[in-house]
């Protein structure tokens, strides 16, 4: 049966690199419909005109959108890591985990964002969970990969360098952020701009040697469906 | 194995349609089931009536309906449009990406038409909602099909128009509601019923070429499992 | 590609039977564990002790669990449907739409019972509740069934007949449980406990012909993975 | 077509052990995330200082963290059971929901231990959630494995022993945790971190035969796909 095979990679009998894909989705998808209970405040009173609730929520907009991209930058990161990654044990399984507490903690620390604007300490909690996806992100590739523990031995080493730099530099924008926060709170989540732009920025950068056929890379190619 | 392949089609590598499918799906549920969430809204009170409480949510039961049948309509054109869709690549990674963004912030668009009945603003900020939500479908749409980018060559002409003639559609309905509201709040909800009423309409007028067999559908057929 | 294949079945191109079944489990999965939101009330005043706030919610643990466990039964009788159909249409997709609407609403009507203990009309809204389901997931069953619409044509009419009486008994029960309401609203509720109740003995009923075999049984078996 | 098949392995036909899991993933990721909301506690007043209010979460912090981490090891124990069960039936697919009752319940638990610290009777409540996990997760296990009632009849001992050695773990941990609560809430929760310890402990105890082949072993090894 499709659905139970090649479980037994691990210390974990029975887990699969598609089950932990599939809490992921899970935790993913609803962390990231979670975060519009932040913006529904009101309630309560509702004395308050909807033209003033509105224009005082310009700054909770932001950080929707915010939270919302960086799940998704991390969602994607978290997919293409397990797209080369071909079995799993103990180890990855629980750093995984850990990871997906801090994807399942970010509706918390962008509502802390929203209750109080322009304190440092908001901004440092905002980017401590940023900080720790990043870490443990890199951290699950670089267990994943070390002497090809769990993913193929001919995996192209550009393959195996692209998230760990995405990896870097996330940790190296959140440590900046956090550390901005103490000296300009305002600026301070402009920064993850950054991440979403070096995404798209990184993405291009690896797609350029696709173009030129070389050695090295047509000896590790996935095969496609079909096509091998 | 099976979930690791066809990968390679898109500067992402690891992005599979299958994923973002889910994650799709997961979006869609969670946003449809946060809907009910606007209803429950006694609590502290309490000292309200069962009766009255019931009869002031006459509105938002409508809405919630309304709001619900709405998602599901863009739930099904989102997965019409991936049945086509043969492989993805990081501009449409991101479309859908956005287009999720404003799923999950339906059901705060939805709590400010109940908390703020009859206003203009909260009618146009949820026709917004509606119109970014038609605009970014019809955008993945003309994205994937635009020279064949994302689609097999050999797809009907038809099958790419029916998409886009109802997110063309669904744009208009949702700007004429927004100019509607600022006119007459109390019946721009009910243009969005046009939304649901064309989909059915759109779905049989689309129905019928197929009984009488053509040329070019022939050609283009999807195999089904096991007649194939 | 596995998941693009027998689409064209209906009027909606690339609506699948697994797909609604994905976006079934998804709403399933959320009302039942939103259910819990209702029992989480203190919050703001906290002033009440532990032990009596505990034994003022005796009553919602049982709606919890009620509500649950109705759930739950109405997802295995969904899913047992869906084993039979073969394929959909635009009307069975709205069919199950609708269903899965008022699946979400019922955290909604749990709710109002735990607000409104003893009263008539908290019991009767959610019995209404509960006959929708029913009503619905029969309307489902009724119309994939006539005239062999999107079942198999060889399909037992025994495994036809076994989801229609279930779900007559179903839609029974919950109006009886509405009349009731208005003569004594403390009864009312436990009269649900028949549908549990209901739903194991028909399991056990059905069982038994299937252990003497028998001709026209034996002509729809379903074939087993890997013993076929 | 895949999802149809092995379904009349139980009274209940169209239950598949892939449904399950599936409802069971949506359940968990739903409940772990859900945890969140649990520390999103100010709002209302927002009149106390952001550090004074992060310094009263701090057990609020180690709950969350302490309920997402004993979600996680019930749902890696659900799926390592669910790797060696072949089939279902109406007793187990009960067991389940009723299991699933209780993941759902966590959030609730651990919403009182932060509302009521240091009281014996939150402490118990919550050990008692924990103590149904236990019981109703072995009870699943010898359910399925009593004279091999839903598995394969080659099962290795060895597989059967290690779920029915953790789940006794398991039980007699949240029984302390529950008798200790009595004597001194303070220290109770901290026994739960027994379970994690022990989770990972056990882990590398099974590993270790593996390690150096013996003949039973080989006999039930499950093929992997590619390598059969």
């Amino acid at each position: 049966m499709r659905m139970k095979q090649a479980d037994f990679d691990g210390p974990e009998p029975g887990m699969r690199t598609g089950r932990i894909e599939a809490l992921s989705d899970g935790v993913f998808a609803i962390a990231m419909t979670l975060l519009v209970l932040d913006l529904a405040l009101p309630g309560a009173g509702e004395t308050v005109g909807l033209r003033e609730f509105l224009g005082g929520q310009v700054d909770r907009f932001f950080n929707y959108a915010l939270s919302f991209l960086l799940l998704a930058v991390f969602w994607v990161r978290h997919h293409q890591q397990f797209h080369f990654i071909k079995r799993t044990d103990a180890g990855h399984l629980w750093i995984n985990i850990f990871f997906l507490m801090f994807v399942a903690l970010l509706p918390f620390s962008t509502s802390l964002l929203g209750d109080y604007p322009d304190e440092a300490l908001a901004e440092a909690f905002f980017g401590g969970n940023i900080l720790m996806l990043g870490l443990l992100l890199t951290l699950s590739w670089a267990y994943a990969t070390r002497r090809y523990r769990l993913v193929d031995r001919g995996l192209d080493p550009r393959h195996i360098a692209l998230p760990r730099e995405r990896g870097m530099l996330t940790i190296i924008v959140a440590a900046s952020a956090i550390a901005v926060a103490f000296v300009n709170p305002d600026i301070s989540s402009y920064l993850y701009l950054l991440i979403l732009v070096l995404q798209i920025a990184l993405a291009r950068r690896h797609r350029r040697p696709r173009g030129k056929p070389d050695s090295d890379s047509g000896a590790i190619d996935v095969p496609r469906s079909g096509a091998s």
